[in-house]
């Protein structure tokens, strides 16, 4: 795909998320898009997210449906304000809470589609509900409730950021 | 710590979960004990478990809040039996649900301390309240619904399985 994620919108310097940050050399750069009214992520999980051999380890599809959710609050924030992704001054999410039901167990080695739908916004907050497809059948759902960031997270230095 | 973790007690040909298993050459490495009443796990975050500079990715919080929770599941359902863990028949647990409330943003670079008590058991399933507690303070806190493992999950082979 070659038009620009949602994530490759956010700013350079709080570009560092494991999940799905374009600067995070050890990371898993998830990448979401819209797609009419709901954003999609495809996801391949590496050979070694797994649970037990054959199934992808629940902390992986928790840790993928926390970006998507994420990535989808942060553009529906700048969508219903009619302004362009990434522009100042900065719409940034992080998550309140995330909440995931593993509706049966989800195969490794094949990809995995994320669909994620706004379901509230109401101040700071918005909900994200998120699907993950796998072979035709969503394998697990979750919600994210996603608030806006505090200016103090913006720009702190970890102790021990490399 | 010299004594035995609850991990330690999985039996091999499941024990390679990325969250938590001994033969996952990937993976976190997570490892619980019991104390009292009580299960708890220490982690360090790796400088790139980063969700903006200075903070713990949500998603790897979720992640051992997930592994510490069946963890401490799988230990309780042998203790209620009165039976030494990893005995056969074995006793497997897998995530049904997963919640994670984030109170406060948890600083990166500093200890994890985890800690599980088990708040229901019912037939199949054992449910896990887990805290998060970094600098003397509870950064997150999460519930684990934990079902015990279908027999039909334990051995497949994955299809890109290392």
């Amino acid at each position: 795909m070659n038009k620009k994620s949602i994530q490759d919108h956010y700013p350079d310097e709080l570009n560092h998320c494991y999940g799905c940050g374009l600067f995070n050399e050890h990371g898993l750069h998830l990448k979401s898009y819209w797609d009419g009214d709901k954003a999609v992520a495809n996801f391949l999980p590496r050979p070694y997210h797994m649970a037990v051999p054959g199934y992808v380890y629940g902390g992986l599809i928790a840790s993928i449906i926390d970006c998507h959710g994420i990535g989808t609050a942060v553009a529906e924030a700048y969508r219903i304000k009619h302004r362009e992704m990434g522009t100042e001054p900065l719409l940034i999410y992080v998550t309140a809470s995330l909440q995931v039901t593993y509706l049966r167990p989800t195969p490794l080695g094949v990809p995995l589609e994320l669909r994620g739908s706004v379901t509230e916004v109401k101040g700071r907050k918005i909900v994200v509900d998120v699907t993950v497809t796998v072979e035709g059948e969503v394998s697990a759902k979750g919600e994210v409730v996603a608030v806006q960031m505090p200016e103090s997270m913006m720009f702190k230095k970890s102790v021990n950021r490399k």
